[in-house]
């Protein structure tokens, strides 16, 4: 099998199930939530906009880390919704933070509801990524789905803790390579991790091989991370859906920007200006890529890809053609152009 | 045992088990977090407001539950802080939504750290609770840790549906009493309601138990927040630590004010006026008390208080000293002036 292959097979049995939990759940005389979740996850448009679905890439690693370890991978479908369902609560609510109008090309809930609304609204979709983890107490058994969520709100905490770093660098001129580490750990490697230790957990495989896919999963999230920070800066905005330097106008501390901050004194001066017209975006990413600020990021997206795969190399009792797909997502996560 | 002592010796084991939590959880490199947390839960002072601490009330109801169904209430400390967190958690939203500039007669979080930082701790708060109640797999075992997490989790979607249309009725001119309870049941009764059914869960006693908990719960739930409405125009400034008839300024529509909509045309329009200066403010509190709306509201909570009392009359296999002091409790909330 492929990674297309799997992706098809896997993604529509993703949707169903995601789609149950929030009619399931939400009951009618709460419709208008139900609405604003629906928009969010890509479902339903509003207004005219019709918001496009995420990637879903986060549950697509649990469904094939579930599979790699030997496990059957529709039995991991409640803990893949419960981690998109995370992944898209904490994305209302960044948006919220921070001030983004757009997402996917089309206007943020907060946006379209309010923030009132759209805060309440994320906090729906938190509690139905907990009720999603817990069916694994009816799909596998309680235990598994104690050991999930537990590991769940671990995660949260890291995510929250993240988003909390990154704001307070906000009011900051400049920070170190380490805050921004700290910074992804927190906010994109801790849920990855999770999504690809979540698939040993599921399949109740070794400790040892739980570890080794959490390295996995972090090790991929830092270089997915990395290489968005890079499309944020020189992608395609007919890809990507965001204009292009979205983040050097946002003043965002992204990865090259921060080797920018110890390589060129230019840059500090340059970013701290808030009101950046185009010439000085052309003057930031001139100076960026004087110093090889592109290349130290498609660089380091490229070791801790490698990194991921070396930490397969260590699962032991795993699934053959499960591992060459999970490599192959792998490869793509660092090619990507959205 | 009289309500004062438990109230004693239960409490300080409680704030234990919530700093612990905390101080576990939070990794010192998000300190800035920690502090908001610790602020709104009226530990540490900041900027030299100490906020104060809440009442206690729920996890209150789950450590004499617990009591009351013949379980050791140390047992279910994990469970009465996951309550009190998912408690706090709502305020610090709630008060972003309502935009409540003060809770306990001090600043709010968002006041102080804004609306961002204030979501993220929330959400981050959110996440504790959640790590709390997966703690019962420890004190008691995975089994009713699972339960009991189901439970709290289904409690959240409804919290956040009360919310929801707390926040509709915002932009309606007037709301029925069928709508108000509605969102009561959502906003608070659902809460209490899980408080006093986790005293049954996590001592393992019966189903039948469990139902009668909940319904004795949903309905001090009901009669906790009549009685609220009434304070909050009724009450006590230096009590109840908010502005006299601050509910009638912000528009609020609680049961004497909906209940005014039914009997009395004046009051659909003296609500209306979003600008009440305290002429108007006398003339709403006049109109109120010519169509007995206090008296009335005070009726509706003695009427859930006695259907409370009847639901402990259908528990079994229940420790009698226990029922006395939960009686005792469920006495003074619809007594109490703040």
């Amino acid at each position: 099998m492929t990674i297309q292959e799997s992706t098809a097979e896997m993604l529509p049995d993703l949707e169903e199930v995601l789609k149950d939990l929030v009619n399931q759940h939400i009951p009618s005389r709460y419709s208008g939530m139900k609405e604003m979740i629906a928009y969010h996850m890509g479902w339903q448009s509003q207004n005219g906009s019709k918001n496009t679905q995420g990637k879903r890439i986060r549950p697509l690693i649990v469904l094939l880390a579930t599979q790699l370890c030997g496990g059957e991978w529709q039995k991991a479908l409640p803990a893949a919704a419960s981690i998109e369902l995370l992944h898209n609560f904490s994305l209302v609510h960044d948006d919220i933070e921070d001030q983004s109008e757009f997402r996917r090309g089309q206007p943020t809930v907060w946006k379209l509801w309010g923030v009132n609304q759209a805060v309440n609204c994320g906090d729906a979709m938190f509690s139905l990524a907990q009720i999603s983890m817990l069916h694994l107490g009816i799909k596998v058994n309680p235990m598994v789905a104690y050991e999930a969520s537990v590991l769940l709100n671990q995660t949260c905490i890291s995510l929250t803790g993240g988003q909390y770093l990154d704001m307070s660098f906000e009011s900051r001129d400049e920070i170190s390579r380490d805050d921004y580490f700290e910074m992804i750990t927190g906010k994109t490697a801790a849920l990855m991790g999770a999504s690809a230790e979540l698939g040993a957990i599921v399949s109740q495989s070794s400790k040892m091989n739980r570890n080794s896919l959490r390295t996995y999963g972090e090790a991929i999230g830092i270089a997915f991370q990395v290489w968005d920070d890079v499309l944020g800066i020189w992608g395609n905005e007919q890809k990507t859906g965001k204009p292009v330097s979205a983040d050097l106008k946002d003043g965002k501390k992204t990865l090259p920007v921060v080797y920018g901050f110890e390589n060129n004194p230019a840059i500090i001066e340059l970013m701290r200006n808030t009101e950046k017209d185009d010439e000085s975006i052309a003057r930031l990413i001139m100076e960026l890529e004087k110093i090889g600020a592109r290349k130290y990021a498609e660089n380091v997206a490229q070791y801790y890809s490698n990194l991921a795969n070396k930490a397969l190399l260590s699962l032991t009792n795993i699934n053959s053609e499960g591992l060459q797909v999970i490599k192959e997502l792998t490869a793509q996560l660092i090619k990507r152009e959205n």
